[in-house]
């Protein structure tokens, strides 16, 4: 397969790294390649620049997001969601059209002070956002609910954990989840909540998760639904 | 201990009953306690009236929000959330000062139609507006995350799972969490998450309790944070 991942971030590193290790060709989309490539300095977080992690990975291809999304097959946001309508909007409806999008970013807004809150929250979501603004693209809501090294690698977390799918298209759901099962993600561990709707419950666990990070005073935790096979 | 637990729907019954049963004074607190009384029909959820309840209860005592707080040791918020404020306010502030009182409700706020939505969201909390608007109660935000019948028979749900604390009284979140111990909670399956603005985080699982709700068909499930033990 074909994959677009959208954004340079660690969340896009970490994906576009699993992704080209299980044999699938990946193109990272920025807005410019060559100002994300002229970086030498980490950034606000910490992160190191994206050409450093670039030469650990040289299988990836850096393209704009537009020439990322047109040959891709599938396409992942993983963008800061405050920049995800943008950056899908320069990949061009036209090279998202019919294909499945994982969105696995949260809106956070950091607009109001720390911790941040979200924008959109409660009565709209971001992945409800996508799929209004590009409704040609199939839209599956996921993997938004933990920290990336745990997405790429479930068993960092011990003991059963879930992974939530939301989206309108069944076959694009299918095809998440078996993206899912090539990540390390048991069967039993992927809760289709139903439509894209249900995306608005992934993004508000966001406040406690990050909560649960400050009182563990690390990442490496997940939520489980304990009871959730009883009636599965 | 004596209790006042306001709200006469299935939280504040179910929550009176396990309070009683552990020897507990206890005293449901309502608007007006004749009217209460007098309902002879199921609700427009189908929930038995009151008076049918008391009658397989009647060591506990119905009275007005006032009374009830006004003899208490602790009061329960067992109310809807978008009542929760003027039945507190009926209750006296007076009566609430320099306890320690337990919100376990939700803000669901069902006038954006179905599902509910949730009001105060994101920058507030309803456990933030009942500390706000009565500084001297030492609000713990508690339970409000599980089905009531979860909340005191914990066991209902095989496996270990969670029960998140949020308060700025140390001492009042260590009475609650003395009270989850009775109610059948281990100790490390209570997650003091910081300050009553984590409520915010605890009534935002809301929108994904209700889809997994939908999703499992049945209630009796809970979040367990998978991982939580190794920085615990």
């Amino acid at each position: 397969m074909r994959y677009a991942v959208l954004g340079t971030g660690v969340v896009g590193r970490t994906v576009a790294a699993k992704l080209a290790s299980l044999g699938h060709e990946v193109v990272v989309g920025t807005r410019d390649p060559q100002a994300t490539l002229a970086r030498t300095e980490p950034d606000a977080m910490g992160t190191p620049p994206f050409a450093q992690w670039h030469q650990g990975n040289p299988g990836v291809r850096l393209a704009s997001f537009a020439d990322a999304a047109a040959t891709a097959d599938a396409v992942v946001n993983a963008t800061s969601g405050a920049g995800a309508l943008d950056a899908l909007a320069l990949a061009g409806a036209e090279n998202l059209a019919g294909k499945v999008l994982l969105d696995i970013a949260n809106p956070l807004d950091f607009s109001q002070g720390m911790p941040p809150s979200l924008d959109p929250v409660n009565t709209d979501s971001l992945g409800e956002q996508i799929q209004r603004a590009f409704p040609e693209a199939r839209v599956v809501k996921t993997l938004n609910t933990m920290n990336s090294s745990v997405m790429v690698d479930p068993a960092r977390v011990a003991g059963e954990h879930h992974v939530f799918v939301s989206g309108d298209d069944a076959d694009a759901k299918k095809a998440a989840a078996e993206l899912l099962a090539s990540f390390g993600w048991p069967a039993g561990s992927v809760i289709d909540l139903g439509d894209i709707t249900t995306a608005r419950g992934t993004e508000m666990l966001l406040p406690i998760w990050l909560r649960l990070w400050g009182a563990l005073g690390h990442a490496d935790f997940n939520f489980h639904i304990q009871g959730a096979r009883a009636g599965a």
